[in-house]
């Protein structure tokens, strides 16, 4: 095994053909005291893999190139001032690795808008060497970005919620979801089937909104009170000043009506976004938040505090994520992004397991 | 005097011609038992007016119009039902005179926002009179959006806050501005100006931001802590998590480049517009709110709390809006539409005077 100076990971080598994955050996950054080091045994396919990935979020990406950002593993090797983790520990590493854990947003627990924040894969740390991520045998993570992942739930369930699940747990909380609030949650994807199950256990009533009916079932399932289709005509009609916030999982904004969406907030509600569209969102007048005096925005994870949180509360509530696994591999791996880039069959997020089989038994 | 069945405007009859004033007398819709009549002394020049007039916010608008919405008089009449006022009171009326009052924003103090709404001038009532504004002698006005003014508050005044004032002081006061809060203000205009002058006297630290250097004597006169002038080269990156939140008061945001802007909020801090261009905004990537989960979003004036609570505040700290007087006549209205649409030295308001001597003394 070539650990602990690099990792075995399955690369992408070249944007144009970016399902291609080739099994290679990439650099790890030199080991320094507060780090750990996790033997993988799943990661989450995200769609931000398959943005960065076909450069859709930009061509300059550095390569060979490890994606993947919903690492659980176990420890094998902790620094010496680690004090919140020990070798054996069943932990996750989820979109962000590094900050500075210094500035004024870290000591604030906003890390996760550190200027200084290093993500997961694709990002130079301070000494040059970039960032590998969870499609590989191992990672080496700093303790602040590594989480203890609770008994109750399995591998391939944790996974996901380690981007994703975080991504709409951050800004439920932030915007105050709890028992009396009336949520809407655009997309029922990866991020969105979250956005219901997470609402849900939160107390709030939750309403899926999708463009397609055929979703209506599985929000129903997951906890929705109300399931909304975008193709009925005039869909916002009966939903004027419904919501107190809506949390946007698609990444199709740019082909929204969003004045349509605005409509059915609440007096200062929120159109909160965190699915990222490749495409600029529709140009719009200022006017269109007048009518309600709402606000659109958008969020990047989130800290350390709600990831915690988040794990306490589906581990409680026992909160299953709906997920598929595939065997990591070339072809495993090139399936899986595939069909998240078509949305194929994605009901609702991937993870990659099996990995003893193909890096034999590292823990 | 036609009134009660009219009142005398200085009327715009086409928006081709839109600073061509004629004087004419204009319906007055039929006097109800919440209803007051008030004799106008003064009246702002509002960047709406003149919006409205010349087209820019649409060019289907009911002519003749005679606009105006930061109206200052005294009671002459009051419907039976009438319980806040009475004749000889001296009053304000600003950018809105009518709601239902019964739905469920409006029972939340959220008139501002009902959709039944109605404007000031250029609306239609239920019976299909057009409401008409305060360049005229009269004007009929239910009782819940006729405010009392101060006694400490002069006519010229107390005319601008009725609707500049009101809408910078309404997102001041929901977006928390107080003591240790850093707020920016965009525009240092007429809404702009009172920007400075609430959040200051909310206690919160000020900075004032503008394209041109010129504005910065007054910006701190007015109470600025800083200034921040952004025809300056990066201007923005000492500001860098700077503001938890900024009111921009232009009207050019069309011509922002809005992540420059943005990159001064603190985490999920606010970019809150009440100026509102002719033109959309700027296209932008979703991506843009992410770097500080930061929002943004607009407002429509404010409610009747706001309003009573913004001119007790003006009243307790003896706040002075900065206003040129104009007599009103049909080359007063021109010059000051004129002036304003130019932006020709107008710091920071005009307030049309001198009612009596073309109107006669009416109470």
């Amino acid at each position: 095994m070539p650990y602990p100076e690099t990792t075995t990971g399955f690369c992408v080598t070249d944007i144009k053909n970016w399902s291609k994955f080739t099994k290679q050996e990439v650099k790890l950054k030199p080991f320094e005291d507060r780090d750990v080091d996790v033997a993988i045994d799943a990661c989450g396919v995200c769609a931000s893999d398959v943005h960065t990935i076909s450069g859709g979020w930009g061509s300059d990406i550095p390569l060979p190139l490890c994606v993947g950002h919903e690492i659980v593993g176990k420890v094998v090797k902790v620094g010496k001032d680690v004090t919140t983790l020990k070798v054996g520990d069943r932990v996750g590493v989820g979109a962000q690795i590094g900050a500075d854990l210094t500035c004024g947003n870290c000591k604030a627990d906003q890390e996760n808008y550190c200027p200084k924040s290093i993500d997961t894969y694709g990002a130079p740390y301070p000494d040059g060497t970039i960032s590998q991520g969870g499609y590989s045998s191992h990672i080496r993570a700093h303790e602040y970005f590594t989480f203890k992942i609770p008994e109750n739930i399995e591998d391939s369930l944790a996974a996901p919620m380690l981007c994703a699940g975080l991504t709409v747990y951050s800004p439920l909380k932030r915007l105050g979801a709890g028992p009396g609030k009336t949520i809407g949650i655009v997309g029922i994807g990866g991020l969105g089937h979250f956005g219901i199950l997470f609402a849900k256990a939160l107390g709030a009533d939750v309403y899926a909104i999708s463009h397609t009916p055929n979703k209506k079932e599985d929000a129903i399932k997951l906890g929705a009170k109300g399931f909304i289709c975008t193709k009925d005509k005039d869909w916002q009609e009966p939903y004027k000043f419904a919501f107190d916030f809506i949390i946007n999982t698609a990444d199709a904004t740019d082909r929204f009506n969003l004045p349509d969406y605005f409509s059915t907030l609440k007096v200062n509600g929120t159109f909160h976004m965190v699915g990222f569209p490749d495409n600029p969102l529709p140009q719009i007048q200022a006017q269109v938040f007048a009518p309600n005096g709402c606000y659109m925005g958008a969020s990047h994870i989130g800290n350390r505090p709600e990831m915690i949180d988040m794990f306490e509360l589906a581990s409680k509530q026992n909160i299953k994520s709906w997920v598929e696994t595939i065997d990591i591999s070339e072809e495993g791996c090139k399936e899986a992004v595939e069909r998240v880039y078509k949305n194929d069959r994605v009901r609702y997020r991937f993870t990659l397991t099996g990995y003893d089989k193909v890096f034999g038994k590292r823990a």
